[in-house]
């Protein structure tokens, strides 16, 4: 079966891999290497990993042609995995792994061209290597860097522009004036630029709040598949440099999300909510407005945080969040409930016998 | 008015409708029925049902020609439903409705067509009876099935496999490589395919973890509205035979959903989760990574699952999950904290009481 | 920098702009204004504004052409911002602000046409003052009302009705038969009609329920990017007059959402959910089916409704939800839950030393 995701590539020597990342090979390094795979489904031709020793000693029957495992670990992967001919040790052979997939399945490529079906604005500004796919549009005066490549269905505004060797798979809209750094891929249906969700209710309806700003992506952001980040409302919504966003993720208006965030699927995040740089966040928190997450906070799956909070570094659970040890604390305790009631119980009958032997006019209760 | 869903169906008698599920008709059985309709809305030519008696209750003044009742209760529906002239008794009423309705309001039918706006690369093997719509882009080797209808503005990758009698709503997006089965609806802007989320940091960024793999959508899924189902990282995504997602739902790369398994809407289930055949998992559910839902288990609507859990048959609730019961327990335990925390302090009181009449030299507290 | 969103607007005078809504103007009111900007941003040419006089304490550096205060503050408000020529006296600040708006950064003008690129069914009927951009689809016996404006990719099915001056933006889908009101906004991605949720299961498979209902969106609507509303199974799903929806909402088979209604971001709604004028619904808020939310409550972020429940008018919070004060209460019972095990403890352990000492006979625990 032929990998439909990777181009056409060399197979590159175990020895040349290894050198690229100045690892260490062992074994038989002249073995070629076509693609990646996981160490349960491996064949000839493919390189698998395991993170640690613990997942070395599950990797005796693994079929690849070559191994990645922890420096000073290659010796006893020798030994375990002994079908494999090439190891290669490595500091963090998950990283490496990471490496080679970049090389050995590289991102789809396209021959520069503008589809026939596309409609570009006269005013728009394509770059001469770019690709514009079928039924693309682009509004006016929109600027698309070279190499970017921008696949079927995609709509981009009036007054956008694109960095670089950008990816937009199909079906995104972009709104009119928004800014997108360089290689950053932005995957189906993804929306950036729609209005915040702000009005002004009077007695009789409700006025919509000026939403004129604007949103920047900085480079190398990566935005999951129908996530939306809504334009500021009077300034502008940020995704900083590196940060990357899962699937069907909300950004509202205003806010500013720091450099190298990761931020899991479904999360939904209101207004002018400030997530600095190295955050990490799960799948289905929600945050109010106005909130601030400090560099270095990470937020556990399902959280909620209330508007107006500063979450300060550490790891935080709950809703509303808690710290993650004081939540499972005061877990524990509610699923002792039923046993503190029994013990309450039993020490009322206890005192109210002392009470009836001791106290015999107090007959109260 | 009609209805604007279904094309023109010559009306069918109740006899007929009856005949082919197998049920039996009192009554004027040679009226004929058009459509479908709910007991508070039908008028003349359409069809009604009530699940049970208590149902059949209210339904004095249902004006449908005629009305599927549970077996047994035709003489008695003859009494209260004076206004209907034809009555249909058979086992599961709303399953001989939704029947009806399948022969009353057949699928849209698209004269097999490809629209002259189309993109369809030259290697692509489109069958003669499949329908292509307008703005629709299809990649390099992809295949669609005899009967497929394909609905404007869906872009469908290289290397795609498409089965037979499938509809794809407008604007769905299919990533390369993916394969979809036979019968199965995609509703408007689902997306499948798309990166899984996975990174590997180092110091200073996060790189890619490989997401090489595939989706798998097996024969008679149907799949809501902007659900995304993500490729797998190295192997596969699988969405198993017969199951039923709902809107909005989020499935990570590696995720293994069985057959016949129904999940409601907004649900997201992070990567490598197994979800065995018949589970009902509700809508907002969030799954951590590497969870195994056994074959008839049921999951709560806004439960939440740590990663790695077992979760057996049974009926689960709550943030973690535990079974229903003892949550609805431990529930009730908290909302009488306030009368526990009194009834402690009462406790105390009179304990000090009797320590100070009866102790008098431990004045402590 | 220019805003991307505004078409060019000749600048009006302060004095022009305070007569339009019946407001006080006080200094240089012949200074001109051309856009709206916050406090802390506002440069020359643009007005500003401050909701209270605690705001206004915070403007001394505002550095906007106009500042709009509440009735009686514009003394004070001439003292603190003294680098702001002009002031404006009105009594709800906010509001005049997004009126404000209105005019100085009108919507986006398009001239009435329609791209080559679009694909029109023959039967439909497009206003001649309507613009359909590039490829748009528009379905058999559609009709499109003057004024409004389709962005590009939007897919609109059959037998669909939008009425005047709405906005429909990028890559919307309507299906078949849905009703459009006069002057809705349609954000990207969203969704209007797809098919309910909802199955008949037997021994072996499930078997889809009739969606032949349909949905009515009503007058000055607006409604997020990505936003879900299913069409009714047999009757119809409503969207009331002037409601406002998030993005990213998931809106049921066959729910009546009522009049000035505002939902946040990521609510989940199931069938037949009944929300009753003036509501207000935070984020991710779920609902279980067959709800009625009575006009006037409020329901706060993350909430959890049970199917069946009547919610009357009130602040609601908590899965499930409780009144707002009642689940504080609540929460810091929790809270106190490790205290009181101390307690409980503790007394214990005095009622043991009791009963060692006065009833020495009965050592029992």
């Amino acid at each position: 079966m032929t990998d439909p995701m990777s181009d056409t590539v060399r197979a590159k020597s175990v020895e040349e891999l290894a050198a690229l990342i100045g690892a260490r090979a062992l074994g038989d390094t002249q073995i070629g290497i076509e693609s990646v795979a996981s160490v349960g489904s491996a064949t000839l031709g493919t390189v698998a990993f395991v993170e640690d020793l613990k997942a070395l000693e599950n990797a005796q029957d693994c079929g690849a042609s070559a191994l990645i495992v922890p420096d000073g670990a290659g010796e006893r992967a020798r030994k375990i995995a002994q079908k494999v001919p090439a190891i290669i040790e490595v500091a963090i052979p998950k990283l490496a792994f990471a490496l080679f997939a970049k090389i050995l399945h590289p991102q789809k490529q396209r021959e520069p061209s503008i589809h026939s079906t596309a409609a570009i604005a006269e005013s728009a500004d394509i770059a001469l290597t770019a690709y514009i796919g079928p039924h693309v549009s682009i509004g006016e005066n929109s600027t698309i860097g070279t190499g970017t490549r921008i696949e079927a269905g995609v709509v981009v505004g009036d007054d956008v522009t694109i960095g670089i060797d950008c990816v937009l798979h199909p079906n995104v809209t972009l709104y009119d004036g928004v800014t997108i750094g360089d290689r950053v891929v932005l995957h189906a249906a993804v929306c950036i630029g729609a209005d915040g969700f702000g009005y002004v209710r009077d007695d009789v309806a409700y006025h919509k709040f000026p939403q004129v700003g604007t949103v920047i992506i900085e480079d190398d952001v990566e935005i999951g598949a129908h996530t939306c980040v809504d334009r500021g409302s009077l300034g502008r919504t940020r995704i900083g440099r590196g940060t990357k966003l899962d699937n069907q993720i909300h950004v509202g208006h205003n806010c500013d999300i720091g450099e190298r965030v990761v931020i899991a699927a479904q999360t939904g995040i209101s207004g002018s909510v400030t997530i600095e740089d190295d955050c990490v966040i799960g799948g289905q928190v929600g945050f109010g407005d106005h909130i601030r997450v400090q560099s270095g906070a990470v937020i556990g799956s399902k959280a909620g945080v209330l508007p107006g909070k500063i979450v300060r570094p550490g790891v935080w659970w709950g809703i509303p969040i808690q710290p993650r040890d004081e939540y499972k604390r005061l877990n524990a305790h509610v699923g002792r409930l039923p046993q503190m009631r029994e013990e309450l119980k039993e020490l009322r009958t206890r005192v109210k016998e002392l009470e009836e032997k001791l106290l015999p006019n107090s007959a109260d209760d």
